[in-house]
């Protein structure tokens, strides 16, 4: 195919500005319910690790239903932001003190159903968790993540690759959550399944400086390093985060071309710091982004901050990606990333050329308009494989999907 | 007045959350034109001096109804987002050439206009730009700017005063452009008028590397000490930028309970760098924002950016301000900059509960929910002193002054 016809565009169609589905290739959705509830220094949410105490505090309490309630709605917030493909990162597996359902898949069964029901693509990022830490306990909440061993989550793939084969919009990848939560050997053999299979292959790393330190304490080196030394990386990697990295990881990333997933709006929420984007764009690596905590709701904002935040780093303009590379991480290659690929095509976003944020603009600059300047108040419509899923910035079901995230949230004394 | 009696709040109020009306502080209206159409490398804006330059391009061919049209449409974008006042931070007082129009306050005129035509309040910050920089010769855009003297900016000063004595929506407050833009000795006259008058004194300080040096070219020390050391800091003060300070000038910032005006979201697009906002707050300034080139179009992110960077640069959550002190800054603090001291009481902001942004929040923790989660998308009304500004979302003037924003981008060949 010629090139120019593969990257994705936007054009002007019938009175309005018409772009491919967004993707959001990391999410996990359940904590859409603490955006707002973790910001005061008085509670123990003070820090990443108070904040991940108040998430498994959620973590611990969710029924099936409550994370299917959640999760529909954060997946309704993000289409009408004009997200069309998102990839959960599920490692919530289990019921309360780590006892498997009935249907083991009944969990990853919720969110598959919320977003379906919703109308957009999931990929199921299938997470195994299989310790607390390296020679650490687990807490009560993490017993709902945790397998006895990688033979389950093997186990678990097989499963929901049969169940949603016939789905076109349902995908299914493989993670390790991280190097903190799956020893090497397993790592090994998750990414040896991904390959077999051709999956992606997601994880956790380099997204806090502690997580490197005990990275370091166990393995001796840092976690892309690791990987890397491994032989672990390659073009089905989907690296999360991978916000601190030395130069010979930036280039092992980019020397592969793996794909690097920023996360913005959580990593300016949780305080991770700054990634080094322009060095991974230069290296090779393929960006894509990811709402991530659902810590924020502009799906625009979450890509163009992949811009902003480097030009902030490195203090200058035009650090890393003009609009046409922001359409194509927000677009073909989050679409990839969450084993889409090419599907980007089929999924479309349509603009009201007269919202403010983008009325008047430049046909041949678009791309830099919508992607450095849309707000979700701009998206008017939204389809899925040629199905209307957002008709005049609303979701059919909208109020529906309201009143059963709030009865969750009742149910869960968060309201 | 008790202390909790005069914080901003957000409350429940008949099925709507109702907050003060937010402030932006430093806007420069014209540069709207601009979103989106510097981010190519390939253009000359890829630098600051470069985004400067296409900037004076625009300034150099604007007439009075290109002013007026683009600043109305400007701020019925901001209204939209929730913003009653602004403070306009206004430097294109001449004609082509520099010629002064035969109204002298022709062009101060249309800003206000816009502003009283869209129905928020306005300060008209008359800034003084009396040359290029210390021994540099104006483009032909400055001239546009630049006054003879300082007696012009005072004379200027008087009229509008006077001119708008009688309207309570529209303030005055005095500006030195920037210490590149003002010889020190005009600088303290200004500031000398503002403290005799009562008015806020707002400068660009601090916000380029490069304008460091040139400061320390000129008078041996950077903006900020050079201005403490004169003894012009003061609680009307108003830093705009202030993002490269040392320890020394945030406690003169700190000291004189000056106002820091912080702009994030053009400072990112700018690739300013990050400034010191939990030393500042520390230190004991105050913070306001701003939204400057107009780059975003979401009052919320603006503000909430204060609190986020400083968690990039820091690497750490709850880094400065938490979701009141967030809302102080957006409206208490921002209109006291414009010299709009307590008028924040007199404005509201209504917003829609089950906008997925902030639907089902803690309504013990509604300041944190909509700082940190709102999107313009929520604000269904605005009222500016009780009367009607924006109604289920919109502006009853929108199509018009759409319509005359695309004739000025037309006849300025933007479009």
């Amino acid at each position: 195919m010629n090139p120019e016809q593969d990257a994705p565009a936007i054009r002007y169609v019938d009175g309005r500005w018409v772009m491919p589905g967004l993707a959001t290739a990391h999410s996990h959705a359940f904590q859409r319910a603490l955006r707002g509830r973790t910001q005061r220094r008085a509670t123990r949410a003070g820090t990443f690790r108070g904040w991940r105490e108040e998430m498994y505090r959620l973590a611990e309490r969710l029924r099936p239903d409550d994370l299917y309630a959640i999760s529909r709605f954060a997946y309704t917030e993000l289409a009408m932001s004009g997200v069309t493909a998102v990839g959960e990162f599920h490692y919530v597996h289990h019921g309360p003190g780590g006892r498997p359902y009935a249907d083991r898949l009944e969990l990853a069964d919720a969110v598959v159903r919320a977003a379906r029901d919703v109308g957009i693509r999931i990929c199921l990022i299938r997470t195994a968790y299989l310790r607390a830490g390296y020679e650490q306990s687990a807490a009560p909440a993490q017993e709902r993540f945790i397998d006895p061993s990688v033979d389950e989550v093997l186990m678990d793939l097989d499963l929901l690759r049969s169940r949603y084969a016939d789905d076109p919009n349902v995908a299914v990848a493989a993670a390790a959550h991280s190097v903190r939560a799956v020893p090497l050997p397993q790592i090994r053999t998750l990414a040896a399944y991904a390959v077999a299979n051709g999956l992606p292959f997601h994880m956790h790393v380099c997204e806090q400086r502690g997580e490197l330190e005990e990275c370091k304490a166990e393995h001796g080196t840092t976690p892309v390093a690791l990987l890397s030394g491994e032989g672990l990386l390659s073009s089905r990697f989907v690296a999360v985060h991978a916000t601190h990295l030395d130069e010979a990881e930036v280039a092992a990333l980019g020397d592969n071309r793996s794909f690097v997933c920023i996360c913005r709006t959580t990593e300016r929420d949780l305080g991770d710091g700054l990634p080094t984007t322009s060095g991974l764009l230069c290296a090779g690596a393929r960006l894509c982004v990811g709402v991530d905590s659902h810590a924020g709701e502009n799906a625009f904002e979450e890509v163009r901050a992949v811009e902003l935040d480097e030009r902030s780093r490195l203090e200058m303009r035009h650090a890393a990606a003009e609009g046409p590379d922001l359409l194509d991480a927000a677009t073909k290659q989050g679409y990839a990333a969450c084993g889409f690929d090419g599907q980007w095509r089929e999924d479309r976003v349509c603009l009201d050329r007269d919202d403010p944020s983008i009325a008047a603009i430049d046909p041949e600059l678009a791309s830099d308009a919508v992607l450095f300047g849309a707000t979700p108040r701009a998206v008017k419509s939204v389809s899925v494989a040629g199905k209307q899923v957002i008709a005049e910035g609303r979701h059919d079901r909208h109020e529906e999907t309201l009143n059963q995230y709030r009865a969750s949230l009742q149910y869960l004394e968060m309201i």
